[in-house]
């Protein structure tokens, strides 16, 4: 139960429902990673996407700042869900909290990423086999989500198991 | 002059324009901060605002995450510029890295800050003056910015002082 001390809601079937929508509409999200010399955390925006079979992931350049952090420090979070028109925080989005690092260009499941990729980004298919571009598979620890106004909520490792098993079953249900 | 091996171009008039209309626009945005234990670096939404007077600033409740880590690390960043229809990495964006601190309420200056921020988010009206929300003023460090594919720039202070002496005549290049 939130209240004015802790806002956050124990984590419901609408909560797992939301979060199955926001994973399934992933295209370009926030990410955020450690600046390795500075301890900054620097944000940027990666496009990214979401499969059943290859869960969250982005590519990126190794040029790219937030690569070159990521090679220090694998720590990350990911926000998806973008605002619409109107009041920006009424827009449902979540932090997904990760470690991450870059999947070698001959990983015997790169082929299945590079699909799932395309399918979200077709246009990448101009570069995203450039020998600098990579992809960045999500090891997810746990979620923040925030559903708008008093609708927060934190989910663990153990919600994220409960979501994954029944995965349809919740997005059907925000639908 | 970018290169394959350092894509980041000098700072030109352009980018100090490009930047200053995006400050212009400044409304909501993706912010990262340090989480005290776990060294996570984590990005949320957030309400922001900007005046010449004023910089950048943002709202925020004592209660939400974001604030509870920025007590323990004043160190961020924040990305303005959201993208809109279409592919989302040929949006201008950048990263403003900074320290912030909340302002006491009893702050002097509180009521020009609670001026501006009203004139971009005028529906905060409903809970600006609740005592666990805050102004969160950016000390700017540098900015990273990204005008699109091969339109990389970071501002250094140097930059930025040159854009803040002259703000209005950036501001008008760009639009």
């Amino acid at each position: 139960m939130a209240d004015k001390i802790n806002p956050v809601h124990e984590t419901s079937d609408e909560a797992l429902g939301l979060a199955a929508k926001l994973l399934g509409e992933t295209k370009y999200a926030s990410l955020a990673v450690n600046e390795a010399d500075t301890h900054f955390p620097l944000v940027s925006r990666v496009a990214a996407c979401f499969s059943q079979d290859t869960g969250v992931f982005f590519a990126a350049s190794d040029l790219s700042v937030h690569s070159k952090c990521l090679t220090t420090d694998p720590k990350c979070s990911m926000m998806l869900g973008e605002p619409g028109k109107g009041d920006g925080l009424a827009y449902a989005r979540m932090t997904l909290v990760a470690k991450v690092e870059r999947m070698p260009n001959d990983h015997e499941r790169r082929a299945q990423f590079r699909d799932v990729f395309l399918k979200t980004h077709p246009k990448a298919e101009l570069y995203i086999d450039f020998g600098d571009f990579g992809f960045y598979p999500l090891a997810l620890q746990r979620i923040l989500l925030n559903g708008g106004f008093g609708k927060a909520f934190h989910l663990s490792a153990e919600d994220l198991k409960t979501l994954f098993d029944d995965f349809e079953t919740y997005k059907k249900r925000a639908d």
